[in-house]
């Protein structure tokens, strides 16, 4: 019997289709009997690596954009209420993340979920270190270990390896999923990575 | 009661998630009880009026795109062997499927159908006249009449003004929908443009 593996999930928090897809990758990889491996990174650096832009980044496909994410949400069912301050720089969340990676990996996507619902449904500004703590809280955790741990060098430097190695996996926008070695780009492949994941390849 | 409105599909020949969309749109349009506008149009001069680019221009993403092109025909269920020639200009079939909404609109859609299997299945040069002669002929249609007719001034008018059309409707990449006065962009928004027009605004 092989063992199946891991569906690598690469995400932004201040993506609001990594937001739509983080509310829906665990049911999933549920569906074809695999876990999830979340992977904060940052799509600045993704960006200036692979010479990408955000869809805000051009006028015409960024008025569409706009529009586009929020009616994303409303189609699958998720509340969306624009931020005011977007894009964001998501250090500080992701670095928590990364910290509850080492130190509670089972509420990686717990805390992903409901610093997503923080930013992009109760209007709370995720850049500071406060919010970060109090939504860490909100679902049973010791935030303030949580920010404690999350300003080290050592998570410091995890989050710089973190971004090389999401741009090392091929990414160049978000959300990317890997799984067997095969690129999902974009919450709208994500019923290609339930086939993937419950049919096998195709 | 009021009149249903038609979806305007854009589209450019040489955009393989717009092959994709041309073979679902039909069914799309059927369930919501609309018609489609064919709008053949051409990316190139969308791009350039835009600022816009292509996935392929960008080194990660193309790598990534030339994949998923034909993974998500195969997804639907559909044969694609790429074309050794890609992107193609595809003013020639643009300004027959134009000739043909002037004389038998009714056969728009089998002809645009047509020329992406030429295109994207069977591996036929569809900048050539003579292959979209053979490709009319092939659906019941009078290939040279319609060749002829396609090489008017009047026609070069028409494919200008489509053009034009097109990027007056927001459009920035392909395909690209518009029902209601609501905008759809990409193969993989269909399902939002069939809830729309099956279950109304979302």
């Amino acid at each position: 019997m092989t063992t199946k593996q891991t569906i690598d999930f690469y995400f932004d928090l201040t993506s609001p289709y990594s937001y739509v897809a983080a509310e829906q990758i665990e049911e999933i990889a549920a569906a074809g009997n695999r876990s999830v491996n979340y992977k904060p990174t940052l799509l600045g650096f993704v960006f200036k690596s692979t010479g990408n832009t955000a869809p805000m980044m051009n006028p015409a496909k960024g008025k569409y954009s706009a529009k586009d994410f929020a009616r994303t949400a409303r189609f699958h069912g998720l509340k969306i209420n624009w931020p005011k301050k977007f894009p964001i720089n998501a250090t500080t969340g992701s670095r928590a993340i990364l910290q509850v990676l080492n130190t509670q990996p089972e509420k990686a996507g717990a805390l992903t979920r409901a610093l997503y619902k923080a930013y992009f449904v109760d209007g709370q500004d995720i850049t500071e270190d406060s919010t970060v703590q109090a939504v860490a809280d909100s679902i049973g955790l010791d935030g303030a270990a949580l920010i404690a741990g999350a300003q080290t060098d050592a998570v410091k430097e995890q989050m710089k390896n973190a971004v090389q190695e999401s741009i090392d996996a091929g990414m160049f926008g978000a959300p990317y999923f890997v799984v067997d070695g095969e690129a999902f780009w974009g919450q709208d492949r994500m019923e290609q990575l339930r086939r993937w994941v419950v049919q096998g390849p195709f």
